[in-house]
């Protein structure tokens, strides 16, 4: 197969911009909701792009739960106050004091939440490529949600990933079954803007890390400047802030 | 804010069209590998995409553990041969035959492969969001790997997640650090196709699950027929083949 018919596979620049500009400009967002409804066409190509997630052995082990009714987002957001009240005291001092000042969810704000769960039962006890991994169930239901998110973006739609709760309170609050566990507590909505950022970086918490110093040549430790010089030199420049991504911001 | 406004987030219909032409036509690739190299930009691209992957706390807690060596493929490929046959054996009988008819790993004929891993130790002991929920680290990763296989797909490149092969055979196979876990091993490589829909749907082993069995009206078991009539009807329509999907295919 020529090198030509091979990048016939491969998307035009336009439609390549717009996967990642949808991956650079995607943002957790906590502050930035506006209680506009989502219409439910929007919605439903959300949905389909959560469900076209890979699955280990075709398994489809994702639940979407929809949740407008803003008394059981009430019921979580007093879990998440619970929970974020023992993060903050595992913090030293200073570290603990910006913890506090930081927002870190939108339940009640977002006109939308939508919690993506894992079925335990789904597709039979033996599931091709979860015997040797059985946390590929979990993880192929954080593909779904990934996939979302990125949808979301695309059509203009913020969401934030709220992890400060503790599973057994979130199965309450949402009478989850037994057999299904949380995976993701998300916000959805319309937004005021998506910072250029991510907001941690932003307020001096954590640095992004330097891709070339977690990009190793075969073995850990070993970098990719010998083998790989121009995969090396194309990290550095956009470490340096001079690499032209298409659509980074 | 106007509903103007809040659109001008949203991308144009060609962009918005390239992230669901990529989620829609991903594939896991196991049989369609052709040999010749992958450039090192476009490398480049696919690595900085899953950087850009929501992390929790901001911790971007991945390291890309970039495969060449032909040896190192093959202790690997050795370490799936043992996991994929103690799976044919948890499967009944007819069952287990179609299992071992499946070619599930492109191992040695992908010219390059990615171990995507978890750093336990990143950002130091106690991270955003990761306090009460502690698997969001590598769920984090996760996300990468998915970002990671979807800018593949705008490339032209396959991607194959071999999940039937034990951790601690692949931790020395690799020779990963005592505080690395490894999350996904990734074949990746120019291929002769994108398969149309899933092979193991193609096959006959699992069907695409209804979407509509699987999204919930606040609370599990509760159909969006109700509440969310067009929702609904959309995910009908996308069940029965008809819905106007932009680039399923």
């Amino acid at each position: 197969m020529s090198r030509a018919s091979m990048k016939d596979h491969a998307f035009k620049p336009d439609m390549k911009e717009g996967l990642y500009r949808a991956i650079h400009s995607r943002r957790d967002i906590r502050s930035q909701f506006l209680p506009d409804p989502i219409p439910e066409e929007v919605l439903a190509r959300l949905l389909l792009a959560a469900h076209h997630a890979p699955s280990v052995g075709y398994s489809q082990p994702w639940d979407f739960l929809m949740i407008r009714d803003l008394k059981t987002r009430q019921a979580v957001h007093t879990a998440f106050l619970k929970a974020t009240e023992d993060a903050a005291q595992k913090f030293p001092k200073e570290k603990s004091d910006q913890y506090r000042t930081f927002k870190l969810e939108g339940i009640r704000e977002a006109p939308l939440n939508i919690c993506v769960t894992y079925d335990h039962s789904r597709s039979g006890p033996v599931v091709i490529g979860r015997t040797a991994v059985p946390v590929m169930g979990p993880y192929s239901c954080v593909c779904a949600v990934q996939n979302l998110w990125l949808a979301a973006r695309a059509e203009g739609l913020g969401l934030g990933w709220v992890s400060i709760v503790y599973n057994r309170d979130l199965s309450a609050a949402l009478d989850l079954p037994d057999h299904i566990e949380p995976i993701a507590y998300l916000c959805i909505g319309y937004v005021s803007g998506f910072p250029p950022e991510p907001e941690l970086e932003t307020a001096g918490w954590l640095p992004r890390v330097p891709l070339t110093e977690i990009v190793h040549d075969g073995r850990f430790g070993i970098s990719c400047a010998g083998n790989w010089p121009e995969l090396h030199q194309a990290l550095l420049k956009e470490q340096k802030g001079i690499y032209s991504f298409p659509n980074k911001k």
